[in-house]
């Protein structure tokens, strides 16, 4: 099954935005076993819109789309659908009941562009977005499938995981399908690679593995088609196949696996410390509050963690963790006297089980020769008593806030593994 | 002048690597004129390679290529081109004394394979890439022009700034187009667009304005095209009505308005505080660190921004801010005078000229009937007293999260502007 991509948008053409949804959208077709055969971006114009959808229905089965979908006057892609499917428009109440609800609850009088947001091709099937105010569309003609969805990336993927991929999996994926995620982090592509080489030369054909990189961290994705005629058990054979491969791959690298599917480092720690009964607290400089955000993003997360202080600045470092006036000036505020008294003064003043502190040079300025941009000390005080970590990454001010906090939420989950 | 970009290679339409490069060539190429009338991605077979590119020479005189020239067996880019201008295929001798000479300097033995990379087409003008091996190569046949350059970001960003743009821009005499970006906040498109509705239905035919909606900001975008024929001072008379045209769209919301082109909230913000030469704090309970990392992303703003106490738990509010116990009993952690208490005391324990607070229920767990998932308090604490604002937003945690981000920000700024 062929899918092709078309993004609708002056803004792409332009360069003021970078497409991250057509690789988003990418893996998740691939991973149903949907190749995408090619993708295309047109500006706001019917003519360009019109054209691109004709280019892309004769290269595939699918016709994927996103954006233009605003209800102001720029976004044209609704009308112009309308009139490529000889389809009148009507306002759809069930949308407009929707949109209301979602004014209300935010307290503000509907917008009457929100009328026209809810005016739909009356031969679309209406994707109801929880996301946002835009639904997505779809829509059949001649053997095809069009699918038009909204270009704001959030409302985009829940569309594509809450509507669009069951309903063509339905469609077109009668084979079985089974794929494991599994999780790392702390090193890069090649390395793990090498260590599961073997592995990968002696997967059966019809199992492949994608390597899906992140910053500190790669998915690795077993991807498993049943392969002959389709039996009755089918899925519950190559659901052991899949088990058996990943329990495999986990032997192989089990000390960068920290987790599988849709596990993060923070929901792993986060079930760490809640098995355990245990707090946690943080103490950021360099991060500026990154780590605890990570942590925080996970729902119920007010169950474990109960804080953190972002010193900044070097007498905050002294007022709000204790750290030594000598200490400071001997070593630095990057050194691993300072992490080990920020992480300490944290678990103490704020009371926790266990407290993560890190201080280093984000960057792009701040660095000496001794101690480059790049330099990150990373402290984890327990009942156990300190463990630190030196990391050094980049120059990249936002790539070492982001490795840092993944490199340091791994060492705290080591940590906690030996509790 | 229009342009058509072309990416090759299998690993974007499997979604393995986000195409970040059509976005700066798209920004470059505008700023000097050249149209992207559209853009496709193509996968490494010579048929697909070839479709694209006649497609792409369809719709533009300069069809510009990225992607497919590594050295191996799935790079085929370089043969199709060949083919596709009848042209030879020969040795190039500067190219592979360049490439000879790399790996002596790295002291490594040259790979066969380096011998097919200086393998190019007679008919091809070498564009010498000095930040690699594959170099970059122009071809012009009909009137068209056709450019293949690697698909590696900082080489393709060194061929084109070095080679590509100045030889474009000798080439034609490009029309001159001018690019102004409003940023807003707090209003959603529709709004916005009910506001400037006059504005927009007068804006002359050479001018267009689109809307990029973000999470709680809309960035409005003017794009001006000289219409006639082009005169000395083209560039000179078009730049001006484009600021006579910002300047009238920023009379219509300059509430709304807080920023132009590359400027982000935390930005402003930081250029605010250090022009006053005043210092900021947080305390956040909902946001868990995400607004003190909005600030901390910028380079430089460790000169304003002290650190922040993130009180997950009541007792970090009482035992870290001051926060009293009978407000939090009377009142309840998410309240006005609970955030009163937090920015006061952040302001004064942290010692700063500002302090900006926020509690809150994220989601999507821990509403009521009175205080739902969603509600939103915010405080700031400076030298004139403390102002509050209490937000309402929906039920999705990460959204509520940084929406609340934007409006704290973007009160913030608001109070900053009357000091």
């Amino acid at each position: 099954m062929h899918c092709y991509l078309l993004t609708i948008g002056d803004e792409i053409l332009i360069g003021q935005i970078t497409d991250t949804n057509s690789a988003w959208m990418s893996r998740e077709l691939n991973a149903c076993g949907i190749r995408v055969v090619g993708k295309s971006s047109v500006g706001d114009t019917a003519i360009a819109i019109r054209e691109g959808i004709a280019y892309a229905a004769q290269h595939a089965d699918i016709v994927l789309m996103t954006g233009g979908l605003g209800p102001t006057k720029d976004d044209i892609t609704k009308k112009t659908l309308a009139q490529l499917f000889n389809s009148d428009m009507e306002l759809h109440e069930p949308t407009l009941e929707r949109i209301k609800g979602y004014f209300q609850r935010i307290n503000r009088p509907l917008p009457h562009s929100m009328y026209d947001q809810a005016t739909l091709p009356v031969k679309a099937t209406i994707l109801t977005n929880k996301m946002g105010t835009a639904p997505g569309m779809w829509l059949e003609q001649g053997g095809k499938i069009y699918i038009s969805l909204p270009g704001v990336p959030f409302e985009m993927e829940y569309l594509m995981t809450a509507e669009v991929m069951p309903r063509l999996v339905a469609q077109f994926q009668p084979r079985p399908i089974v794929h494991r995620t599994i999780l790392t982090s702390r090193e890069g592509e090649s390395n793990i690679a090498k260590r599961i080489e073997m592995f990968e030369d002696t997967l059966p054909s019809h199992v492949k593995l994608a390597y899906l990189p992140g910053m500190g961290e790669v998915r690795l994705r077993l991807t498993g088609v049943w392969p002959g005629e389709i039996i009755p058990d089918a899925a519950d054979v190559l659901t052991r196949e899949m088990d058996q491969l990943q329990q495999q791959l986990t032997d192989l690298i089990p000390d960068l696996i920290y987790g599988y599917e849709q596990d993060s480092l923070p929901i792993v720690i986060g079930r760490l410390l809640s098995e355990r009964s245990l707090t946690l607290a943080t103490a950021e400089s360099c991060t500026g509050g990154y780590i605890a955000h990570q942590i925080t993003a996970v729902s119920g997360s007010s169950a474990y963690f109960e804080g953190s202080v972002i010193t900044y600045s070097n007498d905050l470092k002294m007022s709000l963790l204790g750290v030594k006036m000598e200490t400071l000036g001997t070593h630095g505020a990057v050194s691993e006297a300072t992490v080990r008294e920020m992480c300490s003064g944290a678990r103490e003043r704020l009371g926790t089980d266990f407290a993560l502190a890190v201080t280093g040079i984000a960057g792009p300025n701040g660095g000496t020769p001794e101690k480059p941009v790049g330099t990150i000390w990373v402290g984890i005080a327990g009942p156990n008593g300190v463990a630190t970590e030196k990391l050094t990454f980049s120059r990249d001010r936002l790539k070492n806030i982001h490795l840092t906090s993944v490199y340091a939420l791994s060492f705290l989950r080591q940590i906690l593994l030996t509790m």
